[in-house]
């Protein structure tokens, strides 16, 4: 981040997605005549499970990665992540041929970890709380001299997040709504970016785990709530938002609905059931949430975004012990 | 099944095309470029778990159903299958507004057992056992007079399932084989039916269970060998040739692999994994079989038949106990 927050804008999304296009797919839109006929609303999901790298967050990181100056490019990139961002900062600088350092909380899923070293990341492992992942990346970022690429906190970041809903409009006919899960803001944020200008007639609505509500508690505070390591199945949506993803959330975003943690799983099941689709927890809050709302929803053509698919087949939170 | 086999010709299959277009999804082709890289082939993956009722056995059993006569709307239809049959015929019955008579072995998925019902089948249970299965289905339909339709055996089914790979042609620049799980031969068989004339060049490989591996030995008897009640994780491959599918397996089928239940179980896991798409252990046949026999595969474009995704999420086969 520099000093001075610099909030980017609609034409730094379309220079993302101009550069970034080489490294990512432009993923299909699912549809689900079960879904719509038990949610009474027309559903468009955004499948970014089926992204480079199995999240949406390359298109950021690639946005950050392939930014970079020249005389940065020998010591590469660094971050600290819950998972996602990490795998796909380590894919995208393993396109680009530059080191990527990656703090991780030591709890992150297995698979997560396996597929950032599978894309040639180095892991240095932190405490899951907030506090000890930041004085851990501290000393990886003074060691290394790395580009701090933020998660979610970060222009480039933002810009990169806000080409998976131009793409979403283009692939439907006209939307109502877009509903996307809220953990740091950073996807949320760059669909506000992209749709404030697009298409500012389509609301954006938030959808968040209960247990982990401090954007929801945020939004009708008016100030930004942030908790320490909370706990919740839907494991990318456990960070706080910050100043610059504050500012798009604040501004643009219409409205924040939670899900508890029953209600997240189930609306897991289902989309794994009914779709046979491989989804996150963490994208399975916004259909949770309309699932729980639906007067909002009804009749309504509602764009859904699939966050990501990078799930351990091994402890699904359906299976107990 | 008349007295005198009819074998089912590619005007059927033209006909079945137009006739159930209505009723099933032109399914996408996906590809994967992790997969690709690690068989050294280029793979084309017809999505079938993404069709209607979760498997391209709608395809068959929409094709019988909405041919059949008038005088027999009132009796309707019945059938015996281990799963996706069942629930593509109800599936179909349903659409059309005709009766469905199910009879499944006890030892079928829940998922299943439910879908079936939910599409408004009728079931009556049977042991796990080809004898049972065939000696309590005598008793419904002398009960009901519904028109039988085989879930492999008949030839409306074998033109409807010829379709998948009609699509399949047109959805890719060309292939060099087919490759499809084997269990009655419903698929292999219209998928010879289509290739044969529209693409004679394309060879057509089967993959089955070494657990129930009767096609493979048939193949290589050259006379059908029948099995009672094999056992293999693939439950949808349990059940053995017949007359009709023999003829299209022994004149146009250019091999058979078989995978042993750990390569099964690996090749469907990978497949989650990588591809975040839920695919059924019998439809995961293919994908092992091309990954133990990589010579026979690599350089080659390979069309691969994702049969079906209708998996009971409870009972996942790498959980254990």
């Amino acid at each position: 981040m520099k000093d001075t927050m610099y909030i980017p804008t609609y034409d730094d999304m379309l220079a993302a997605h101009e550069r970034i296009k080489p490294y990512i797919h432009r993923t299909p839109v699912l549809t689900s005549s079960y879904l719509n006929d038990l949610t009474g609303a027309q559903l468009f999901f955004k499948c970014e499970n089926f992204q480079k790298a199995g999240a949406f967050k390359v298109r950021g990181a690639s946005n950050a990665v392939f930014g970079l100056s020249d005389d940065m490019l020998e010591k590469g990139v660094a971050t600290h992540s819950s998972g996602n961002h990490a795998l796909s900062l380590s894919y995208a600088a393993g396109r680009r041929g530059i080191p990527c350092n990656v703090v991780m909380p030591r709890t992150a899923p297995q698979a997560k970890k396996d597929a950032v070293r599978g894309y040639g990341g180095i892991i240095t492992e932190c405490e899951p709380s907030t506090t000890s992942r930041e004085a851990v990346f501290a000393e990886v970022q003074a060691r290394t001299g790395a580009e701090f690429v933020h998660p979610y906190n970060d222009p480039r970041v933002i810009a990169g997040q806000g080409t998976c809903s131009r793409e979403l409009m283009e692939q439907t006919d006209g939307l109502d709504m877009v509903v996307a899960p809220i953990g740091g803001g950073g996807m949320i944020s760059g669909t506000c970016l992209t749709l404030s200008t697009l298409a500012p007639e389509v609301k954006v609505i938030a959808a968040e785990p209960e247990n982990a509500d401090d954007a929801f508690r945020s939004f009708k505070a008016g100030h930004i709530i942030a908790d320490d390591a909370p706990e919740t199945v839907a494991d990318g949506l456990k960070v706080p938002l910050k100043d610059l993803t504050w500012h798009f959330v604040s501004t643009y975003v219409n409205d924040i609905y939670t899900a508890s943690e029953d209600e997240i799983v189930e609306a897991m099941k289902l989309t794994w059931k009914r779709m046979k689709i491989i989804i996150e927890a963490s994208c399975a809050v916004p259909l949770a949430i309309i699932l729980k709302n639906k007067d909002a929803f009804a009749g309504k053509r509602v764009g859904v975004i699939i966050t990501g698919g990078n799930v351990d087949l091994d402890t699904l939170p359906w299976f107990k012990g």
